[in-house]
């Protein structure tokens, strides 16, 4: 055990906390025991010092050759894959997530890939989408903020959405901008160490050393003031609904954009062919995506759409065996256990019966039981905001509907969602009833998915991990996947009557690097046909 | 002159105000005298009417054929050119504008190119930005809202701006929502008379007659209603910051983009080669931008930066006689004399020296002299907030620089604006001066202008009519401009595991119109190549 408080890395430098308002420790979630040093929470002192320094650093990050960002990315990605012993065992001990299969085998590949489609995309300016119109003298692109990024962690991705290595950042930095990172506080050893390999890299790639910095923890009233400081250039925030949003509301009012993930049930709609044709077999792939990770995903399957008959109930009862016969299961955090609690008890109070689960449970440490509930599509419709509150964690609801009628109507009431799924028979017999559901729930989700459940996201170019308001914050962005992701904190940069050689390497005539452009209306790698 | 009170377009057809809150009328700028007839003033029935109607259209709007709503842009577009001796009748008595350069040469022209732009935009699906891997089993694009969107038009442009014919209403109907149109009560007939020709080719081209509508006029109060509510999926607005901002509250709160163009000042830096090579003919430049349209355009040369010494006084004083000589200047309307009347007052209570003009001086109607004010960067960047303070008209402020060391100084104190321009020498003696200062300018503006006057904005794919806040609300948009402009009003739409023949048709493995697709990678207009 260290007895020091661990240092903050602030303006270039790891150095202590400059006026510490506290400290805080991780804690072990199978025991609920602290573990590992002592963690300051940042007085209002580190954050100003942060936004100074990170704003001093913007213009020269800017200004920055593309293929210095991409060689940080790659060689950050690279530290990554060659510390995973370290990163596996530090996060797998704050998070309690499976070490092998999710964390090792999955996360952090993910994560490290993540940071090189992020340098991949820098290197081919991918993300700038240049555009030339010889006739007006005309050129455009995206191109940095030239303003600090302020990015907030979630708690249940350590590495790949931690604010110091995931999407959000590698996002930031790859537009060339700086990233003042504020980590989740239940993973603060896991996020240090990342933040370390990051500094040795950005050092190591001659960028200016303040590109990045790390906070572990601040309070909600610096929080709010911070996010609308009109010297940073936009915001990446994933976490609840409530702190984001009070979040969104400061930083709006100073003219930042927010970029936030903030709740989602992800409906699934069961429709009757694809339960008479493998019933069983839906239940236990249901079962299966809403305990992954003890059900703390974003994609978490919450509300699943069940026709009523023999179908759906031979359907319920599996999926109620599946959910009773599991036992509790470790959460992040005492906060997520009282979070569930009251989560299941306000859908409890609006109408919903408990099928299976719907306490803690025994065992040490932070635990809930995967817990199953039904409500009646009338009383879904009757008490829709209620019946929406997110459970996150292994909690879900069935939704219990006469037809397709009123599978339609239960679309047409779900707020904006990352994700909406579909499952449809093999043959073709349930292709009118998407017809008839698909268009409403299409509108009203990031992400449609086909006959497949919505946890897993992909780092794909085609990828939408985003949705309509409240899910996230702007229907026209994505959180995840290279080069979309990059355009949430870029701005379009327009060059009127600028001489090529004043111009960005980008918009200038010659196109060495073969970056595909519109030029006069067609899509091109070649170079500006420059008129003899 | 009619005695009745005018119908408003509402659910589909035109019909009386249900429950009208007042009326108002027009008025001549060159006299004050009221003209035309009698306009509603639309209360809270109205409002409910129009949300509700658009709402319902919205989904058949977003599975509309594209080539439909191309025609419906065509014919609209042919339909505004046929009807030019009315619609430029109706506009110049409404605003003064002059009819053969601007309204007829010019602003209709554009208005209906811009319409014509696109629809070709939509017949070729270059919006939507289809991206594909083929491995992950994603297809994303650009997709309807499928929500109303509500447009706010300004009062300088009757026609390129109108709520129901600019620049923000063929976006939004490009991308397939229904428009709730809110003219400008300073041209009601104009916005009318385009309305009648929108209507009808709505139904010409079999679209939802609710597709547009248009209100004349509401109160604020209603205004901030209507912006918060959670069943629009976009606002676009032009027009005031502080109505703008107040607007953008109520649409933030209920998670809606609000797309705004609020304010400008358009700094102008003359490099000191640029000016001792060609200071008389810039000070011509610049009086003949300033004061075009009496000033009143969002890319008004607002400041100007201009070195001390000879040649800087030399250019003051010519400029100085410029504006001396003019004739006051026709407004819009009482509101905007006053308003200029009120940012002069600041301009000189901030410190800035009167050189010409000032006040309203002669004539019928709404007038105000060109005016042309003087200050220190002492006093710039000792005050900045307060000198800053955009006068809508014929208004510009001299900032007198020492050096290039202080021109990099005021451009670091600039807030957000639309346009930033830099006057160089010819024989490249500016060179060093453009690299201190362009980069700061830079990160300011939406457009970087080289040795050009900002007014006149080309409608083309490589435009940017945005920048950041407070120029607009968000920094990635621009409002002029096709393709990108569509963008505003989109969503982002991923597929995950969706059949070849549930796709939209840009989605598909067949790509028989040719557009052009990110395809694993790879830019193509090819068919996504089947494994065998």
């Amino acid at each position: 055990m260290n007895d020091a408080i661990q240092p903050i890395l602030l303006a270039g430098r790891w150095q202590p906390s400059l006026e510490p308002a506290g400290t805080f420790r991780a804690a072990d979630p199978t025991t609920g025991e602290a573990i590992g040093p002592a963690f300051p929470v940042s007085g209002a002192a580190d954050i100003e010092a942060a936004v100074a320094a990170a704003s001093v650093v913007a213009a020269e990050l800017a200004a920055t050759p593309p293929a210095r960002i991409a060689a940080f990315l790659d060689a950050y990605a690279d530290a990554l894959d060659a510390d995973a012993d370290t990163l596996v065992a530090l996060a797998h001990a704050e998070t309690a997530l499976p070490s092998p299969t999710r964390l090792r085998g999955n996360e952090l590949p993910r994560t490290s890939g993540q940071l090189r489609q992020a340098a991949q995309a820098v290197r081919t300016y991918a993300w700038t989408q240049p555009v030339i119109d010889t006739a007006a003298g005309l050129r455009a692109h995206l191109a940095p903020l030239a303003k600090p990024v302020l990015v907030f962690g979630p708690n249940n991705f350590p590495f790949a959405f931690n604010a110091v290595a995931g999407s959000d950042f590698a996002s930031a930095i790859a537009a060339r901008n700086p990233v003042i990172a504020k980590a989740h506080p239940l993973h603060p050893a896991t996020s240090q160490r990342l933040a370390q390999l990051a500094h040795q890299a950005l050092l190591d790639a001659g960028l200016p050393p303040a590109a990045v910095q790390l906070l572990y923890q601040f309070d909600n009233a610096l929080g709010l003031e911070l996010a609308g400081d009109a010297r940073l250039g936009a915001i990446g925030f994933t976490g609840s609904r409530a702190g984001g949003l009070a979040l969104k509301a400061a930083a709006d009012a100073a003219g930042i954009p927010f970029y936030a993930e903030l709740s989602s049930v992800n409906p699934v709609f069961l429709l009757p062919g694809a339960l008479a044709e493998r019933g069983a077999a839906l239940a236990q792939e249901f079962f299966a995506s809403c305990t992954l990770g003890s059900g703390q995903f974003c994609t978490n399957p919450g509300v699943v759409v069940v026709p009523r008959g023999s179908d759906g109930d031979a359907f319920a009862g599996a999926a109620t065996e599946h959910f009773a016969a599991a036992a509790p299961m470790v959460l992040f955090s005492r906060g997520g256990v009282d979070h569930l609690r009251r989560a299941v008890a306000t859908l409890r109070q609006a109408g919903a019966e408990l099928l299976a689960g719907g306490d803690a449970g025994e065992g040490a440490g932070f635990r809930y039981a995967p817990t199953l509930l039904s409500v009646d599509a009338a009383d879904f419709l009757a008490r829709p905001r209620a019946l929406q509150t997110e459970a996150f964690g292994p909690v879900a609801l069935l939704l219990r509907v006469a037809d397709t009628d009123e599978m339609a109507a239960v679309a047409r009431a779900f707020e904006g969602n990352l994700t909406g799924t579909l499952y449809r028979a093999a043959d073709g017999s349930d292709d009118a009833a998407w017809q008839a559901v698909a268009p409403l729930l299409r509108a009203r989700v990031g992400r449609l998915i086909n006959s497949k459940m919505p946890t897993g996201v992909a780092v794909s170019a085609a990828q939408n991990h985003g949705g309509p308001f409240p899910s996230t914050g702007h229907p026209g962005f994505t959180a995840v996947g290279m080069p979309a992701a990059i355009h949430r904190f870029a701005a379009l940069h327009s060059y009127d009557a600028v001489p090529d050689a004043l111009l960005p390497p980008e918009l200038r005539d010659a196109n060495p690097g073969g970056v595909q452009r519109l030029i006069d209306g067609q899509w091109t790698s070649a170079d500006v046909q420059v008129q003899a």
